[in-house]
């Protein structure tokens, strides 16, 4: 609807690939609603994932020691975090829905965009103990992880010799958008899309199109164990 | 035993950290036993995690659309890889055994871990379809993910908050290590160390001293969905 603001955290290195027409479509779709959508294109950017010293500007809290989560959560609280850092938490403060796409890489997501959740999901910001879970900071926000497999939708099955495609979420919804108080939305899963026809491929972003015009409907996944293993 | 190879992968920013201790406690009990042990500290080598163009030297499989899977297979085949990726496989290669040490950043590794797995263990080198799981390319290697948590035991139980430990360990172990044909050691975790005081954190570092003593006769794991979710 008009007004709401969405982040599409991006990552994919070729504009041409599935990921990168996903990442388009849903521009276009949510930007005809009305909604005004930022993107975060990683490899674009060239974010950098290493969660370093280089994070905090000035001095350290302990420079005896270095703990990289005290550290950021005292540079956050003084306003001394990177600006690279400072730009990705105004984005997502402002947004109503958090659209992560990307390719499975190793039953997660490519390291550049974990590094994206490391350094910019710090402590002070996101969570801060007692507040996390349910009543993590990043409350009355959603979440969504929207990726393309490598393997088919059959080994990606309880039966099959990957397992659930719900076990390799928890980690990624649970773990770390849930653990922020983030309220998480169904994946949005393409399946091996290198292995399927261009017309079966232009399918899938119809489909997801079709996702988003409903999307500020549905309601978000309980995000708790049952869910990922029955 | 005398001759065994060990690769050490190591992800902490600070060698005075427990990470840093432990680490060191496996250089010095595993090179005691006679076996030549080799670390790849990450942090410190600046290793790049980003998946990119970069690692591909010279010309491109397909310069119209980049698929970084593509284009490290092809590379790969022709020796065209990067040289830190080609001396990464190098030390893989010679090893008998891997031990990942880290600190748990977001249920998984750190970013800059993720990308070693997402930029090293390539089409070719680490599996070959249909050579994958069981008959993954790094037959008769074992694996072991030793790291440090900053939640305590108790939240990591199956009617804990966080869930079972094992639920985060199936996309490393099983959708990582397993599917290059892997086998899998029981998991080294040491629990909130932050939280414990230094005694505490000293008998962590004779514990890992004393299971290396009988690392190798250690069976694997059963590395199946049953090991996971019971």
């Amino acid at each position: 609807p008009p007004g709401r603001k969405v982040l599409i955290v991006y990552a994919h290195q070729e504009p041409k690939s599935l990921n990168g027409s996903l990442k388009r479509v849903a521009v276009e779709e949510l930007s005809k609603q009305g909604c005004s959508v930022t993107v975060s294109d990683l490899y674009a950017m060239q974010f950098e994932p290493r969660a370093t010293r280089n994070d905090i500007v000035g001095c350290l809290h302990n420079s005896e020691e270095f703990n990289y989560g005290v550290e950021t959560w005292e540079a956050y609280k003084r306003g001394g975090l990177s600006n690279d850092l400072i730009e990705e938490q105004k984005k997502v403060k402002e947004a109503d829905l958090l659209i992560f796409q990307f390719p499975l890489y190793w039953f997660s997501m490519p390291a550049i965009m974990k590094g994206w959740m490391d350094r910019v999901l710090v402590q002070g910001f996101a969570h801060e103990f007692p507040n996390c879970y349910d009543s993590g900071l990043l409350q009355n926000k959603l979440a969504l992880f929207s990726f393309t497999t490598g393997g088919s939708k059959e080994i990606y099955t309880k039966g099959g010799i990957s397992g659930d495609i719900r076990y390799l979420l928890w980690p990624m919804q649970h773990g770390i958008m849930h653990f922020c108080g983030v309220r998480v939305l169904a994946p949005h899963i393409c399946f091996a899309p290198e292995y399927v026809s261009e017309e079966e491929r232009e399918e899938m972003l119809i489909a997801w199109a079709q996702r988003l015009k409903t999307l500020w409907k549905e309601e978000p996944i309980n995000c708790s164990p049952e869910w990922y293993f029955e």
